[in-house]
């Protein structure tokens, strides 16, 4: 077995050393293209059942749009495509032949979308257009790091338009808790929200707002973010309605995406020095069974006391894996098994099963309890619930305990330095305050807070006073 | 709602007629391309769960490669680049820079595989390897229709490799196998099975399986497909083994597909005059209910009766849709979801209320029931599996009556004219001879017969003795 460097000594080795050793991805001949492996795909296919459970209860539609965008039609809105353009892959040839116009490998839908939902839009009735996507999408990374950044993607955007400006801005506040509540109960992730500055807001929108994860190291991850598109779009592809009164108006629009980069932030937020840790309710095995003998006897009722077990799991709908492997050891299967963070260990051999007990290994604890065999069918779905919530528990500490508080710059660069996370300050700046500030501390702003201070403060560059409220932070 | 054209006069016009008005998919802007709308893609989903299921209990497991190939890995194996060559779409150009080395949009993932396969097969523990992608593919096509044909389409690709010839042909014949029961079972479709011609085998294999299904019009169409790729691409990528006597050997392999062009022949095999007709199993809507009232007070009862029986349809997994609009008339409700297929009508007016009652209307024979409101719950799934059972003895009867043997070309031509479906006919020719009867009868051999003659008959087309059976048809 492959050793993992050190998290608390190489933070980005140790990412990577986990991203390879638990066999998550593998690096492709494609430049910043990743191959997903099947532990790492099955982690995504529980996180898209999840979420797309999620998405269609509020009413929203799957589709499917092609994955090639006429440059002409992404050259239609000029913010959008200015924040990506640089980013695109270009198709130029097509059966041989060179093409009459060039074709974008998506970067995300807006503009294919929005060109259809031009034709389908007539009326108020059409209203509100609710859909989602399942697609991969392509932004050229100069620097990428598997499910961090990368090339090729995969993710669901959804896209929807309303008639009025407050029912699009209850979607963009429907979609954002939608992801805070998938964070929190399927992830066992806080996260912080709030709105982009305008520096890192989506190209095109109106407002983006954000889930902000904090990673083991201190540093930020966004994970979801929702768009208010407000009638940008809708002025560019002519999206309008007759409303009740007969009059012609634009829609509004929101749009809203998560992608596999939520794995990456798993594994920053919950990894150990160990390796992965996974919250039962999204690993892919929530119980791993080892059986320990040394007879071809001993493994044989061994491995059929496990089967028992394993079928009484399987009826409470515990997703099991007995590890039946005899080319490898019991040891190579603990470590093999603790790198891949699958949250519970049942280990038996024959001394356990003459006195018909077994032992069940917490990974995020470490903590070891020795269970009658009659009883772990009754008790591991508790035990279950109790390790998601107290991994819960313990992301909600972490990151209450990384919420710091500065006045300047000097103190803001101290605390990310020596503990890192968030750095919350009055904030008056401009967009190109918030940019001499990153050159400085490397921190940007992930957050603006929806609450506002009672008292105004003293933003923490400019020194006027201000009601407004900014989470600082280093980020991925 | 628009009309259809008709099935018997203008079959090609009744097929997008049904994909346009059932809302199945709609053209995009891209050409060949299509959106895929929601009803159409819920219909994929149902498909997609159900044969992922399939593949998993093989032991399959899913995995993601990039969709960009370079092209020099492409352009490894040449049989399997000639074939795919003059379909290719090609990104020359990223984040802004022209390409050292072009990009091809997989038109299939052989080639992104086999050349990571190389570094994980090391020995005959890791064989054989089973893995599974579902993704989007990219094949320049000229001629373009929605779900038959399309430029960009989605699939599942299986992709094995194993220790001995054996083995991979099992696998060949285990996929094969597979899409036949899924074809049955979850689309109520019969289907041909055997072997390909040379000239319509997949492009770099030893042999090429398929599944053919018989269309209303009588022309034939492919299915799923399963190739046995033999030692071809393992000695191209060197894909290599340690056997248990540590020696050397290339790996056998295997791929097998199928796509969203399923969608396509669910279309072309089970619709009528009046638009899709869906198999229960894979019908996104199963039951549509639809009330029947003239005043607010009546919608109310009429309403609550139905919530009521929907629940108890819910508890019992039939997928309901009330459809509660009261934009539209109940007639208007009729057609649409006739055209859309869904197999069963439940009708409730204030009569049938009164009267503690409601009709079920099946859409593929339009036989109407009345049936007691109490007892729905109780019969529906009964009779879910009733239209189910019963649409597939009918296309199995179709297909039997479409099967016919001809002597000689003028009568196969004559045939194919008046019935279509399947010429059965002894074989002797050549991959040229089956090109001259293509040209003279538009009909090219779908599949090789896996069962021989007892007695030797003569070839068709050369007079040659032969013991082999093919069967020709027109196809799409």
């Amino acid at each position: 077995m492959a050793k993992i460097a050190s998290q608390a000594s190489d933070f980005p080795q140790w990412y990577l050393d986990v991203v390879d050793v638990a066999d998550l991805a593998k690096h492709s001949r494609v430049k910043g293209c990743m191959i997903i492996r099947p532990y790492g795909y099955a982690i995504w296919e529980n996180i898209q059942r999840e979420l797309d459970r999620r998405i269609k209860a509020a009413g929203v539609q799957n589709m499917y749009f092609p994955m090639f965008i006429p440059q002409s039609l992404l050259n239609k809105e000029k913010d959008h495509l200015e924040g990506f353009a640089p980013e695109c892959a270009v198709v130029t040839h097509g059966g041989g032949q060179l093409l009459a116009e060039p074709l974008i490998v998506r970067p995300t839908s807006e503009t294919i979308m929005y060109d259809a939902f031009s034709g389908w839009v007539q009326s108020h009735r059409d209203l509100p257009l609710l859909i989602n996507q399942w697609a991969n999408v392509v932004r050229w990374e100069m620097r990428t790091r598997p499910f961090l950044r990368t090339t090729e993607f995969l993710w669901q955007e959804g896209h929807t338009a309303h008639a009025t400006k407050a029912e699009a801005e209850a979607e963009v506040a429907r979609a954002l808790k939608m992801y805070e509540d998938f964070d929190r109960d399927f992830l066992a992730l806080p996260v912080l929200t709030g709105t982009k500055s305008p520096k890192e807001t989506f190209a095109g929108a109106d407002y983006t707002r954000t889930t902000e994860a904090l990673a083991k190291d201190g540093k930020v991850i966004q994970a979801g973010t929702s768009h208010l598109l407000g009638q940008t779009f809708a002025k560019t592809f002519d999206i309008q309605f007759q409303d009740e009164k007969g009059e012609k108006q634009y829609v509004w629009q929101t749009s809203w995406g998560l992608s596999t980069r939520i794995i990456g932030t798993l594994i920053v937020c919950h990894g150990d020095e160990k390796g992965l840790v996974l919250p039962p309710n999204v690993a892919p095995h929530q119980v791993v069974m080892i059986p320990i003998y040394k007879t071809p006897d001993e493994r044989a009722s061994v491995l059929e006391a496990l089967e028992k077990v394993k079928a009484e799991l399987d009826v409470k709908n515990v997703r099991v894996h007995l590890d039946a492997r005899d080319t490898v050891t019991p040891g190579f299967k603990f470590n093999e098994w603790e790198v891949k963070g699958v949250p519970v260990r049942l280990e038996v051999g024959p001394r356990d099963l003459a006195a018909e007990t077994c032992v069940l290994a917490r990974r995020d604890t470490s903590e070891k309890t020795p269970v009658a065999l009659a009883e772990v069918a009754a008790q591991v779905p508790a035990l279950l619930e109790t390790i998601q919530s107290e991994m819960l528990a313990r992301a909600q500490k972490h990151l209450a305990e990384h919420i710091s508080e500065a006045s300047d710059l000097d103190e803001m660069i101290k605390i990310l330095d020596e503990k890192g996370g968030f750095v919350k300050a009055p904030w008056a700046g401009t967009e190109l305050d918030e940019k001499k500030i990153q050159d400085k501390t490397k921190a940007t702003i992930r957050v603006v807070s929806e609450i506002k201070l009672d008292k105004p403060g003293k933003c923490i560059f400019t020194g006027k006073e201000t009601d407004t409220i900014v989470y600082f932070a280093r980020a991925y």
